[in-house]
């Protein structure tokens, strides 16, 4: 359940070309055609290695609720679509099927990654809605990731719903979970998805108060078992952490233990450091270290090499927003059209896409590490060659040790044919599947290409299906 | 009406923390202390020179449905929050005051452009979905107001949905158009605002057709009226200019004018330019050309340099997304309490706030040009000299042609005090307030920054306050 998307109108949350193409393919006949859609995106997000794939839930659910409700075709009909195909959307259901790989799952450029069956219409029709939840999701989860990953075992919070793009805030605090965050600021997202929210006081709590000691002392009575004290709203060092440190006494004395204090302001490294010192010098070792401010993958690396003492991070702003990036650039493809393999073919080679009814296979070594992926068709076995999809003549034998077919069906004549796992379990999949992909595809900067490949036989269904296309259009 | 936001749960789309301190102050015994807190920002998105507020009738709406439904106090039961307080929640609305600039204003750094008054309570309460709301909306009717001013007089759509962030597409879709869009292609947006729609095809209508000119041709039999051909799915001059040539031919026996043409890839100055030729050359000068593909208002700004002949520009991700701003630095600041001015002292005289209860007011010459703005205390009469609000030392007399007062009372006692316009009149009105925004202030490089000063009855409270809090508080 989810009352903040789309849902009472997920058919019209889409760009209006859908629906004129829509009601072009009804008046031409060719709405019954079947036709495969292919998402992918090109570039991975900040310059990185890897994406995080998200988003596969709440598309489904948009999906089961696609509908055209009266009022909406009446809007439609002002707008000047015609009566017999508004008539025909007003029963209208996605009754197609969609093979994704899991969410959670680990992919990289150029490989399709989620796959549309239908009739032409019905897939055209959800393009914009597949497009718009996948590539936010995505690019969420991914930038989680790698703040995860320089976070180490240390808590990492999402603080980011201010800043947060509108109504986007909900679906990238869940996407953010995912990517490896422990906990979210946002209320919703936690009540929504389950997902462990935190958060204590801000600089207005402080200042609320005549002075910095009564509002710790304040705080802490009234939320004795989770009290984390902002310390720098007046001077960090001077006033913030002896007040903290007086209360932190007295909740001794009375049985009780202050949970941490948090630097939002200033060198956090060079506080963090002197924070530790006064917390330990006054036998305070337990109480926590937080730390929050324009951090990122970046910041939080630096810190980490100057070895501050911080045991937890809030992050707000380029997390919530994947910042650098701002979105994924992922596309919807036609593939295959009328009973046959279709595909773009173009002056610009990294723009043709691969044609026909495909499948995603990963290969593994001995040590489960992964070592590529290759694009074949449908009914081929194994692969034992893949090749460069744009480098012609490169290719490569890869491992046989395992492979393992990433798509599964999802969705099956509009209805869902798997249940989700709980939210707690992509999360897990994430951390276990990166454990998996090479150090060097993970690091930030020119992260080492990760392999992905097509087979001998689906190159072969390309070069022909090129060679077919030039010769019977017009170009010269 | 808006069925897509967080309408059914607005209390909870929130930060926890807002939460964790309403219940201190609650259990404190100070809930009923009032309170002001001032919405500002501190920098222009985009380093530009000024900003488009946005997002006020949004904000007003949920703060009227703010409430906790009995399962959000369940929810907040089972995260430690006491049943006394949780029993206030269930009957909890806002009664506060909200002073605010117009939507569509033009705004500036460092000046308040929003108040909340209220109790403590409440007014730290809603602070969450004030940032949330205002800081995006505001970020991208920015954007679309830098992307107007280059393109003129021209056609310019919002192609952004598939790359927004998620579900944050229907907010950036309408502060899009207020800030000078002319259409979206975003349907949701057009049902629920009223704004213009726009979009005809794309490359997978082409593909879906066993030849480009039976495409067109199709496609305009079926949509007589709007037919915008896109002809880049093969090759733009030799193929697709061409086939669009035959359907306008064919079309204008048939009585009916052919639309326009889209260009999406490749360098869009010089195929406009031979498209123009081509489409002039047979007799069509009256087919529109538009342009899409990563186009913001610098590539629009090189096109114009270019003089390329586009009537239209589709902009996608970039507008959709502030993408190099990503979050506008929105924050939201204590200025009054328990009866008598509060403000923020930090040893970073930038993050200085101003206190008391304060208004806005706007300086015009005798052309109407805007000159400065002031921040005064409430009761003060005009102002005849200004100081920079840091520099010490630093103030300059104003003119007094006119002065208006830019806040006005939105909502009181919790309630609608002012009918919203019509989003037309939002829009208009941002054109005829950039209108009357001296140039150098819209520019792009370097703007010439717009004076924002404080009176000097703020400036001397300003004072008072910090001598008395730096004496009365443990600041070595």
């Amino acid at each position: 359940m989810n009352p903040c998307n789309t849902s009472s109108y997920p058919a019209l949350y889409t760009d209006l070309y859908e629906l004129t193409m829509a009601e072009g393919y009804y008046f031409s006949g060719k709405y019954g055609q079947d036709a495969v859609f292919d998402y992918f995106f090109r570039r991975n997000p900040y310059e990185g290695g890897y994406t995080v794939f998200c988003g596969l839930s709440g598309l489904l659910e948009q999906l089961e609720n696609f509908r055209f409700p009266p009022e909406s075709l009446e809007y439609l009909l002002s707008k000047g679509f015609r009566k017999e195909f508004l008539d025909y959307l007003s029963g209208f259901r996605f009754t197609g099927n969609v093979w994704s790989v899991e969410e959670g799952e680990i992919v990289f450029p150029n490989e399709m990654i989620l796959r549309v069956e239908g009739n032409i219409l019905e897939t055209q029709l959800i393009e914009t809605l597949v497009l718009n939840i996948l590539n936010f999701e995505s690019l969420i989860a991914t930038k989680a990731s790698r703040i995860r990953r320089v976070a180490g075992d240390r808590m990492v919070m999402d603080f980011g719903l201010r800043r947060a793009q509108g109504m986007a805030g909900l679906q990238a605090s869940r996407a953010a979970y995912i990517g490896g965050v422990d906990s979210t600021s946002n209320v919703l997202a936690g009540y929504l998805y389950g997902i462990p929210v935190s958060g204590t006081q801000a600089h207005s709590w402080v200042q609320s108060f005549d002075s910095e000691l009564e509002a710790f002392r304040e705080y802490a009575r009234v939320h004795p078992n989770r009290a984390v004290l902002l310390v720098d709203t007046y001077d960090t060092l001077a006033s913030g952490i002896p007040n903290a440190l007086t209360v932190a006494a007295e909740m001794k004395k009375d049985g009780k233990k202050l949970a941490g204090i948090r630097l939002d302001s200033g060198d956090l490294a060079y506080l963090s450091r002197k924070a530790r010192e006064m917390l330990d010098g006054e036998g305070f070792p337990d109480v926590k270290i937080f730390a929050s401010n324009q951090l990122d993958e970046y910041t939080i690396q630096s810190l980490n090499q100057q070895e501050a003492p911080i045991d937890g991070f809030g992050v707000g702003t380029k997390l919530i927003t994947g910042k650098e990036s701002a979105a994924l650039d992922g596309v919807y493809k036609l593939s295959y059209r009328n009973g046959a393999p279709w595909m773009k073919i173009s002056e610009n080679l990294e723009k043709v896409t691969l044609p026909g009814i495909k499948k995603l296979v990963r290969c593994f070594d001995e040590e489960g590490r992964m070592t590529a992926d290759a694009l074949t068709l449908e009914l081929e076995g194994e692969v034992e060659e893949i090749f460069h999809p744009v480098q012609i003549g490169k290719h490569c034998r890869i491992t046989q040790y395992e492979q393992k077919c990433l798509l599964h069906p999802f969705m099956q004549n509009g209805k869902r044919a798997k249940k989700f796992p709980p939210i707690e379990q992509i999360r897990d999949a994430v951390r276990i599947k990166l454990g998996k992909l090479p150090a060097e595809h993970q690091r930030f900067e020119n992260p080492h290409i990760y392999r992905v490949g097509i087979s001998g036989e689906l190159m072969k269904l390309r070069d022909e299906l090129v060679k077919k296309l030039n010769s019977t259009r017009k170009i010269h």
